[in-house]
């Protein structure tokens, strides 16, 4: 049995998210139905990040094994071809090492925030950023993340459902940046924990909005509790860019 | 009757294109109903550039009269509210002289046009990039362009049922670059004929996948005959970015 790594675009818009669950399509599902239209086998499809209901992804990475192997860009082909008219695309497929797990052998994750920080609603990039209507203070937003970047107990930042054995993370990069009418928020950490960046992002446009200090960040995490976080920023805004491996 | 001026963004898809038409939903038509429900009153939206159906816009300029004087951030916030759910965003609004013409007074007219040169189809972008999966020599297509900018009869690259006086215009900038997997061309003039952008690209993506060599376009220019052109671009790449006023 072949395994294979699979590079994977996504609008999460339609998907109760990556995972499959009995609630309604997912990323994994539509993903597992085209391999079985292609080669005929039921397979199971393994992702690097199990993103959230309308998260989208321009890097995901996965990996599944095949009854037989094809040529890469056959099973690229062929699995887009039967993937329509999901929103979902394979980039790039390649075979891997049989030991390969797209998951545990990732060693960061880079996720992208939107930010559209305008009066107007987005016309155009609707369901891909989250609309703050009131200006944002981005280096106020830039001095807030200074302080979460590093290993912390990121309690503060992490959903009462998440299932992750330590609250304990290393954040490599947490960067804020102005883009036209737009503001990105880049986070990169070898994991996160679930809704870690989106409770991050959050907390930060209360910062971006004076609401909060700079310093109330560090505060924030220091308490090590759930309630010390800011409003949860939208699914939508969020996406994920690249997985790295080794 | 006071006039102002509206910077527009839409998504093209779901219009008929930006003029009112019988046959379906416009732009245009969407702001009038938009404006009519804030004031009450019947009035007219001029735009600079008539978008073909499915072409967006990031920086489409308007102008309306009113019967009475509003804060213009009022009449921005109060559109927006009415054009609900289409895709159409009012982002500025601005009380500009009473002779103010939104189309006769611009003095040049900026496109982009976006072609996702990459095996796998859009996933994210869907609807807003013109999807071709073999690579294109950008250089190539670079060089070609060089030979339409300037002063020319561009009855080549001008649909069959355009209305303009004269096939000569003036075409200011023609610019090709490369931006990750899509390859961008950025035009500018001070106006341009009924669907000479997406004709120039039709026939610069033949030069990018060799089967025109970057002098075919200059021939193609010298015969002013429509048949000499590739085949037109489809619209869903093309994004009316900025108008230019004195």
């Amino acid at each position: 049995m072949p395994r294979y790594r699979l590079l994977l675009e996504y609008d999460g818009t339609p998907f109760v998210g990556w995972q499959r669950q009995a609630n309604g399509p997912s990323v994994q599902a539509a993903l597992e139905e085209a391999l079985f239209r292609f080669c005929g086998a039921r397979t199971s499809v393994t992702g690097a990040g199990r993103t959230d209901a309308g998260v989208h992804a321009r890097g995901q990475v996965a990996h599944c094994d095949l009854p037989a192997a094809h040529p890469p860009d056959t099973i690229r082909a062929a699995v887009n071809f039967h993937l329509r008219p999901w929103p979902v695309a394979v980039l790039e497929a390649a075979e891997v090492a049989p030991d390969f797990h797209a998951r545990f052998d990732a060693r960061a994750r880079h996720y992208l925030y939107r930010i559209l920080a305008r009066p107007a609603p987005p016309a155009l990039d609707r369901g891909q950023v989250w609309h703050r209507p009131r200006p944002l203070d981005t280096a106020a937003m830039q001095e807030a993340a200074r302080h979460l970047v590093g290993r912390h107990d990121f309690t503060t930042f992490r959903a009462a459902e998440c299932q992750a054995r330590s609250p304990v993370k290393s954040l490599s990069a947490l960067e804020v940046a102005r883009a036209g009418a737009e503001v990105h928020v880049h986070a990169r950490a070898p994991s996160f924990l679930h809704h870690q960046v989106r409770s991050m992002v959050g907390s930060l446009a209360l910062v971006g909005a004076g609401t909060w200090r700079p310093q109330d960040m560090a505060a924030a995490l220091a308490r090590r509790d759930r309630r010390a976080c800011g409003p949860v920023a939208p699914a939508c805004g969020l996406c994920l860019i690249a997985v790295d491996y080794p």
